[in-house]
């Protein structure tokens, strides 16, 4: 239902068809606000599924209409107001034009020409079939083995997910560790050490570009001819999916591929990303690929897991694998758990909430072991990719630092808002203005010498030379500098972000002149913000932590130049509380990042404190001007992302006032050639059941069920009719639906129904018995509370003679 | 609904009233296996609400019935089999007694003799005047500020948590450091210290058992004779509050006094338990004491957050509550929110659980100052009361360690399931054997002189001595030792329980004998478990902690006796491991104990790993056993707690299976007298509210509404008549109902209705009018998951044409 791409228009004649379809759109309803929405959505352009669309939401559409008369006065429970309930049989004075009310277009959701992304089917369809298969499981303690072997599949998901980040990792260590080796060996010989104030340049300057520019190119031409949708870091996408929005080619294993190839240049290629969030993609691919024992990349069934086929069991999964994915990255099978957990469940299932605690911690686990054996580590203190590394002693703080703390995540709030405001405002340019494809991969490459030249013109101008010896740098670069010294400015651009971060923590207070770091800061603000938004696979989480502990430590040496009696003032722990406010600021994700600090930095239980105040008020100053990064990206991409609460334009409403009538009703027993008609013509999802029909007055019958398109078509191509019923039904079980997951055929590969023009289908073994029904004066926080609680893609509101009202769908609660 | 405590007998005349009712039992449903349920559970003897009963659950009811025809014959959607449904007016072949069903009696749970257990008005009733409220909120901003009054109340909760954990817990330390110094000083005194084999123990043990029996004693009385729901940890009552069941008296500011007296005093005294589990409780108490802004002990109303009076929003305050306990008992903020949601939480609410983290956070935070104060610390360094002690190294495994963890998991789901088989046997034969009140303080005074006389035989008999110098306790006794020696043995006994656990997790390799360790296991297992159960304030985690950590160090230095080159065999290590595996067999809880002991322990994350082994293969094990030591309570007492899922035997059942019917219904204009007397006479909590009613049939109308027993006891004493609106419309708002909140009064405060008699109730202004409905075809897992995911205390089942076909509420999910 949400995901009509045009009006489409019934109006063509079916006149061969028994059944006559009358088109019955719904028009002039002037005094409903949705009216306006519509007109609105339908002017907007279409986007593409890349993941990259500009935003054009406007944002003001008047939803409370005040002209409307005040609930109370409205209120007669019993009886819905018939001016806007269609196929209210009861009611007297009807409009002549619904008089054969027998095929309707929902035409709201039909007009408004946004992407086509669907819902997940995360409701559990108990029909007939379904009933059948739970009594047989009963009896043979399936329920068990299934059991079991969901946990395989979370143990297996753990493990595989932590062998990919390991290995991206590795790869990702030894290509840069060979470029920053060649690059200080290629300045080492081009400028005389001993001549500290001369030399050439450009020859290293070239080589880096030219590091640069290959992998990112290549890396960029991947993402924009291969699969687009691996572009960014993949957590909207992954976010999205587990809200519960079927997002297009976003869990197969080719996507995975190119996201791996794509993170690994881009961050060797030196772009200010890093490899984080395309982690968490990897586990979500990684989990669903598992979970389904087949891959349609490859056209392989390996006719396991068969049971596990549908979308409520693969959501689930996928659930293990984002968690799994962030307990990789950031070592924190904790907050692995928590991030899915705060971006996906709606309804606490302790079971499946125990095994993605699982899945994490033997994530964790693996890749300790991997990355400890890899680096020749005896115990498994490797901890995670993204790692802070432990401070040296415990992190103190005193009463009168907490203002300071909360200081700091003001100033993070405001920073990052700032940064939002304007990556949004930059993709918004480049998707204006760089429509082609070539023009992508070459606004990826002019990112990249931007940012060497920037680095370049730093090192060059800036003389901050220190004494070798107590800098944890890998690579001391003399470049200018006098023997036994090191170059400053070069140590932070000769390594890969993380590095950078790391040291910025841990590197011991006068380590930078404070120029550097300023302007260091300036640049990475700069970079990174250009960064986000290009068509290459790379997370925001390390740039935004780098951003952060730059002007957070930045403002430790400000302060102690001014007050050099505050000892206090450690600049690493400065360093981090920076970096959460600027991460709170960006991401606006508040338990997990809360959670995967703590846990990623493993301070003491007392420093969470700290921690929490920056987080909390860079969230609440950032909150107050725009929305986080992630979740703008979905918005400008027009996902219909459930929020947590229903919009506060909701609020006084009833489900009457955002229902979408009239609805394509289908009968218990209907024809076989009206279903198939009816497919072809509306690309609706779901169908009420209905019961009690007079002659083909379809909408005015009793509510008894609801059915899927795809059900539908499944039906149809196996023509499981009532006048062959002797041959399909000893052999028909929920299964035969199953096989076709997750791609289930168009209507188009149906053929046409020659000789079975007048079959019947009975839909009461096929559809789902117990659709949820709200009435029409229901309000619309509590009907949401239940779409929301219940994971529901349809929700049917009828009358109180059990008539079809109207029907609610996801987008119905996403127009703003 | 769930509360009926026995059978009403309606057929008394009531003839002087205007409306004849009738009473329709519902009898000689043979075919329904819910019958044999009533039987039994009637049969049941009656429990008291201190939470000490005996089980006796049989555990047998056939509730499949075989003759029952299967479910796909059976389908026929639209219309309900009507020998089943009651008060059906589209069916014809009706019952002649049913012909005149104005009022039924839902007989079922109303001969339960079950104790009166009800249910959270969790659901917001959602009516007129509701709605009022949400639009002037949405004029004022009152929104707004009511968000900061929830944080502020929500911060406030987190501090005073922490001070009165901090209170109890100095008082404990201080009051335990004066006995154990004055017990030390006895023995000194009278055991001749050059003489090692000699000595006169008995004055010293006289003294020891006065200082043992004397604050137990006093806190065993306080418990039995002031508030007998304090006794026990605590958590089974706080548990079932947050599940959704109404505790009487559990969250009084009466209640937090005895339970902290209590702990103290039993701590005090020696016995095997812990202050933990009260901790979480008295959370619980401070969060609906201050979120009331009223205490019902002190009859002071401070009339602030008035807003806050209902059943939803305090429910919500009490998880954070309980949060803040379990993260100050622990020092585990996450542990504790996990906690919380890991008991609570049916809809994952995203700013709930925000709220509930920063409280444990602030809880965890304030305990750190006042305890670091205290102990003269510089730093925030003190973690939670129950402090294991950070270990000096990180600790370390091998691969081929694995196994041995899975084997100690093991072995603490047997201990573990034992230990709950004993415990709830001893409690049975307690229930059994000691009904009196003085019997319940004598025993507990039993159990206090036979844990010091088990010790002072330990002591006595057993010889270690070890050298002094390396051993973290506080005080070392030379008892019947050479100098510059110590006696291990009565190190172990002469410290709080607490103190032990540091000294297994700590003490270094080769602190102990064996046989020392050995019968101190045995011993501490048998204590703690005729402790659990007595009628004092104490939790279970300690102990349970201690006996693991014992056989774990024990089963280490075994080992280690007979295999001396196994240098991996770190004997604190395995007694962490034991202590988990331990404490997952008896507690069971998952998620949140390996959580907080991560926490607690502050081990690296890589150490997860062998936890997490180690808990699941005890929980496992135990799990195959029997429940949980606090779900075995639970059950015990007859709570009605809802599971995570619906029991295995409703797999293949409909609601039509479990609904109770007939349906006492009200009409939407219905008369006041009709009302008061109902009320009278039946006591059920929620009516159905219909419409169409032709007469008195009111059972045949259409559904448009609940309303609840509370409600219209309110409409009743404040005479909120049709007849008299001009009256009280004016001023009566959603305000009016929250006044009276929590302890509505009883219909017997409600006088006589005289000249009132014929008065007019309209309700359609106080009903909740979108009360959630199901079909009598639904499945029960599903209409499961709707009552869990939206927490509600009725549920309506209509048939197609919205007239009721029963109800269903909490009761009707959890017969065995």
């Amino acid at each position: 239902m949400d995901e009509n791409k045009t009006l489409i228009n019934l109006e063509d004649d079916i006149s061969e068809e028994d059944d006559p379809i009358v088109l019955n759109k719904k028009t002039g309803h002037s005094s409903k606000p949705i009216k306006d929405i519509e007109v609105n959505q339908s002017e907007e352009p279409t986007t593409s599924s890349s993941g990259r669309t500009a935003p054009a939401n406007s944002g003001n559409y008047p939803l409370i209409d005040n002209d409307h008369p005040p609930l109370l006065e409205n209120f007669t429970p019993p009886v819905p107001r018939e001016s806007q309930i269609n196929g209210n049989a009861g009611s007297a004075s009807r409009d002549i034009n619904n008089l054969e009310p027998i095929f309707h277009l929902r035409s709201r959701t039909a007009a408004a020409s946004t992407p086509n992304y669907e819902s997940l089917d995360y409701e559990v369809c108990e029909n007939t079939l379904f009933q059948d298969e739970q009594r047989e499981q009963l009896a043979e303690r399936f329920s068990l083995r299934k059991d079991i072997i969901r946990w395989i599949i979370f143990i297996q998901i753990g493990i595989i997910t932590a062998l990919i980040a390991c290995s991206i990792d590795i790869i990702i260590e030894e290509l840069s560790e060979l470029k920053y080796q060649f690059l200080i060996k290629s300045v080492q010989e081009n400028v005389p050490l001993s001549d500290a104030t001369e030399g050439d340049l450009v020859i290293p300057y070239l080589y880096w570009l030219l590091f640069s520019i290959l992998p990112v190119a290549f890396g960029a031409a991947m993402v924009t001819y291969i699969e687009p949708i691996t572009a960014g870091s993949g957590i909207p996408q992954v976010k999205s999916y587990l809200n519960g929005v079927k997002i297009p080619r976003i869990v197969r294993i080719k996507t995975l591929a190119v996201k791996a190839i794509g993170v690994i240049t881009s961050v060797v290629g030196g772009l200010a990303g890093g490899k984080e969030g395309p982690m968490i993609h990897a586990g979500a691919v990684v989990a669903a690929g598992i979970s389904q024992g087949k891959s349609t990349t490859f056209v392989k069934d390996f006719r396991i897991f068969k049971a596990f086929r549908d979308d409520h069991e693969k959501r689930d999964f996928v659930l293990g694998g984002g968690a799994a994915g962030v307990s990789a990255a950031f070592g924190a099978p904790i907050g692995g758990m928590l991030f899915s957990l705060e971006e996906a469940a709606s309804f606490w299932n302790q079971n499946l909430i125990w095994r993605t605690l699982v899945a994490s911690i033997i994530s964790v686990f693996t890749l300790n072991i991997v990355l400890s054996a890899y680096h020749g580590l005896n115990d498994f203190t490797f901890t995670g990719l993204f790692n802070l590394g432990k401070f040296d002693q415990p992190l103190k703080f005193d009463y009168f630092e907490l203002p300071i703390f909360m200081i700091l995540g003001v100033s993070g709030g405001l920073l990052g808002a700032a940064w939002n405001s304007l990556n949004t405002k930059i993709n918004k340019f480049r998707k204006r203005f760089i429509p082609w494809k070539i023009g992508k991969v070459i606004e990826a490459v002019v990112v990249a010498i931007m940012g060497v030249t920037l680095a370049c013109l730093m090192i060059y101008f800036i003389n901050d030379c220190r004494p070798l010896g107590n800098d944890p740098t890998n690579n001391p670069v003399q470049l200018f500098c006098e023997d036994n010294e090191y170059n400053a400015v070069a140590a932070l651009w000769f390594q890969t972000p993380e590095a950078t971060v790391r040291s910025l923590f841990h590197d011991p207070p006068g380590s930078h002149k404070i120029l550097t770091l300023a302007l260091f800061t300036v640049v990475y603000y700069v970079l990174s913000c250009a960064t986000f938004g290009l068509n290459v696979s790379l997370g925001v989480f390390i740039p935004t932590a780098l951003v952060g502990a730059a002007w957070g430590r930045l403002l430790a040496m400000v302060t102690f130049y001014f007050f050099p009696q505050a000892e206090f003032l450690h600049p690493g722990k400065y360093a981090l509380i920076g970096a959460a406010a600027n991460l709170g600021g960006v991401l606006r994700m508040t338990i997990s990042l809360s959670v995967i600090l703590m846990e990623t930095t493993g301070v003491e239980s007392s420093f969470f404190f700290p921690l929490i105040i920056a987080l909390i008020s860079a969230k609440w100053v950032g909150d107050y001007f725009n929305e986080g990064i992630y979740d703008t990206q979905i918005q400008v991409n027009h996902v219909p992302m459930l929020t947590w609460e229903p919009l506060p334009q909701y609020k006084g409403l009833t489900a009457q006032k955002i229902l979408s009538s009239p609805v394509v009703c289908i009968k218990l027993r209907d024809s076989a050639h009206y279903i198939y008609q009816m497919l072809k013509k509306c690309e609706h999802n779901g169908f009420p059941v209905v019961d009690n029909v007079e002659g083909n007055r379809r909408s005015e019958g009793r509510v008894c069920g609801i059915i899927l398109r795809s059900q539908l078509i499944v039906i149809l191509l196996k023509s499981l009719y009532v006048e062959n019923k002797r041959f399909w039904l000893p052999e028909t079980s929920i299964q035969t639906f199953r096989d076709l997951y997750p791609r289930y055929p168009s209507i188009k590969s149906v053929r046409k129904l020659d000789e079975k023009i007048n079959y019947t289908v009975d839909l009461s073994m096929f559809m789902n018995p117990s659709p949820v029904r709200v009435n029409p004066h229901d309000s619309v926080p509590r009907i949401f509370q239940i779409f929301r609680a219940l994971g529901l893609r349809h929700l049917l509101v009828i009358n109180n003679e059990n008539r079809i009202a109207g029907i609610i769908t996801r987008r119905d609660f996403i127009y703003k």
